[in-house]
């Protein structure tokens, strides 16, 4: 448990450009060494991804991450600068193999956005131990954060019944978990984000129009707040258009709809309120919006929403939601408790047998089964080579697919295919499924073991 | 609220060597074009960095990130990619004003490690009310992900009562962030982490040496799990030596303890347990390293551990801490809920006033009082332009420091003071602030308004 202590630098942000390498335990990299040692390195070996539990009382979840997983393969590579900083601790054996390390493996695995549930193989790695135990940080770091966001963002988008959400909680989450949060709340349904790196580095659609500090800062001395708070709303709409969204509660909000409405005209896109009861004033302000005419001008609530506060707008004059702490902390949940377990070694299933942690052994395949209306009954998980018969009047899909073949990505990664799987997941739960409050996974999980054992 | 959406791309990640100008909110760029256009772009401002409260019954915080924001403004710079992100919404005059951005104003703030108050103005950020907008999103990430696991690691820190802990959570964590959690985590006292690029970024000793699947991996067909966790074992200490920890929990606790020392002798370095009951099984393995003459062999523990399951081991014959979901997660407190207000505007104190969000205008400063005994008793934070007095027989500190001036660093960013810094401020907490159960915040803080307000 030593290590040589390097003196501790400044807070310098991680060199850009640097490879993804070094996002890694250091674990894997002793046990690399050793195993390159005494020879075992080179077995074959399938590493599977999966929950033992859904996070409390959750009754599903959404895959995701799987495409970043992916799309990581190409960076996940040993520079100069990372042999230098394992250099201390690696011998020159382990060194020389990094130097040409890259995967060349397979993975199956869910597609992205698809549902899974407790025991669900969500992905499998295959390949020598060699070249499959040094990814399993980075799968898991990718997949913990990517799966907690989109799950807790589909039970937000389900209790939004169709009305548009949008994240904005990019300040409230690590600067680059932010934009995969983005990612993740879109995958899951949501309209569009805050984040202008979540738009250009996956398209996710970015909004926003301004802040109580807009109104603040229009503010003069000897003049009304209602003063500076129509010469900001001015501003606004002269830069920004009558489409634009005006923030209506930094002083008093009946004030602020009137100021808006004066400013702007009946045309205004949109009111913004991000504070106080908003069922009561979503009312409040509908009313007072229809009695200037401005029937058509929209009504944005934000401030401190998660899923239970969504329903609970339900029935209130809201047109847009804006979400942010709730879902990028994952709702209660900020991590899927994923892990990245050894379950075969040289077509030999194997498994932990110590208290309270048993997984099974050997390189499995999911079977999702579901009435002919579609309502999806049980998932089934098997061993690969042992194909789980559908029932009568079932029907059965394969949820596994091959995801990549040789090191090389074999399926479609893009987002929009992914956002409709997540749709169809959705439809596909039986009602309880859809409940907010604690409950069972919404289908039960049948793990079948491989025979004779 | 509209944006034109662009086709959604695949889920390449962020290419390196891009800047950090766009983790950022959309409407700070609104914002900055409408302000721009009417002139009050150039206005002087202050923005202020606080937390209204601290995380539910949480009774101090540790502020983490202060360094990383500062060492992030010279990376906070528009180039061509990041303007032509941006060209579909912005006008001309905006998109020239970013070209030459960089950020020249002043910040003043709690130096990192400091603890922090409901109120404390942890950073105040001065300059135009354009250069000081774009950067609330950036500042607000770092602070409230390194924040929030600095606060919850200063706890677990404070319940190991001066036994090491090492951060193992990288995996639970979105793959960037993990990186700052280790920082944050060895900020408040962690010895140690298993990521290696928080090593070779921030200095973090790295540490780890075999999982499971090292055990797993010496499978071999016909032969016992005991001759494979040998194997395991013996690869293990060949690559590592004898200092090494051995995982002893993959099958049978006491058969993988006497293979350990059967394998490494009594002078093993440490084996570790990472499942099961922790309290009764630390006991019973000392025991049975004693009884083999290991009495210097270490206990290391792991497996879901927060504050208070360090604190319950506490009479148990723990030697090292492995800390992996709870403390990256924040332990139920992902955020520390910190927010980037305005307080204002050419000198003019300035402030929201819509329901339940007050906030306190104008610059202000922090002093804290304690008795001659080193014990805090008051957080005061007064108009920087009003100096607070310290009371007859209390000592009174100005916790507020120049951190940048005219855009350039001015303050010591490294870890070794801020750690320091951080076990400095846990003694000087009253006995009831270090108690691990729900309470109010450990010492008031008294807001004191400008004069003739």
């Amino acid at each position: 448990m030593t290590s040589p202590l390097p003196d501790p630098s400044t807070a310098l942000a991680r060199p850009s450009g640097s490879s993804l390498a070094l996002l890694t335990d250091k674990y894997e990299l002793t046990m690399l060494a050793a195993a390159l040692a005494d020879g075992t390195a080179h077995r074959q070996t399938t590493f599977e991804v999966f929950a033992r539990r859904l996070p409390d009382g959750r009754r599903y979840g959404v895959t995701g991450g799987t495409a970043r997983v992916v799309e990581a393969l190409p960076r996940f590579r040993f520079g100069d600068d990372e042999l230098a900083a394992l250099a201390p601790f690696c011998d020159e054996a382990t060194l020389a193999f990094l130097a040409g390390y890259r995967f060349t493996g397979d993975i199956d695995g869910y597609p992205e956005g698809e549902l899974y549930f407790p025991g669900s193989p969500v992905l499998s790695v295959r390949g020598t131990f060699a070249e499959c135990v040094l990814l399993e940080t980075l799968v898991l770091s990718i997949f913990n954060h990517d799966t907690a966001i989109a799950s807790a963002a589909a039970r937000m988008v389900s209790a939004a019944e169709g009305r548009p959400l949008i994240e904005m909680g990019s300040r409230r989450t690590h600067e680059e978990a932010a934009v995969a949060a983005s990612r993740a709340a879109y995958l899951a349904g949501f309209t569009g984000s805050s984040n202008l790196e979540a738009e250009r580095t996956y398209g996710v659609p970015a909004l926003g129009t301004s802040a109580h500090a807009f109104t603040l800062l229009h503010t003069v001395a000897g003049q009304s707040a209602s003063d500076g708070e129509k010469a900001a709303f001015r501003a606004q709409v002269d830069a920004l258009g009558i489409d634009t969204t005006l923030l209506v509660d930094t002083y008093d909000i009946s004030a602020g709809v009137a100021n808006a409405i004066e400013v702007a005209g009946p045309g205004l896109g949109a009111v913004r309120i991000d504070s106080g009861d908003l069922g009561v004033l979503t009312r409040q302000v509908r009313d007072q919006l229809d009695r200037l005419g401005a029937t058509g001008t929209k009504i944005v609530v934000s401030g401190d929403l998660d899923e239970f506060a969504i329903a609970a707008l339900r029935a209130e004059p809201v047109d847009l939601y804006g979400v942010g702490t709730s879902v990028v902390t994952g709702s209660g949940a900020p991590t899927a408790s994923m892990v990245y377990k050894l379950v075969e070694v040289d077509g030999l299933p194997v498994a932990k047998r110590s208290s309270r942690k048993e997984s099974h052994g050997g390189r499995k395949q999911a079977l999702r089964l579901a009435k002919e209306s579609g309502t999806i009954v049980e998932e089934i998980v098997h061993p690969y080579t042992e194909p789980a018969a559908t029932p009568d009047g079932l029907v059965g899909r394969t949820v596994t697919t091959a995801l990549v073949r040789d090191g090389n990505p074999v399926a479609d990664l893009t987002l929009g295919p992914a956002r409709e799987r997540v749709q169809h997941g959705l439809r596909s739960l039986p009602w309880d499924g859809l409940k907010l409050s604690k409950g069972d996974p919404a289908v039960p999980t049948r793990m079948i073991a491989p025979r004779g054992r």
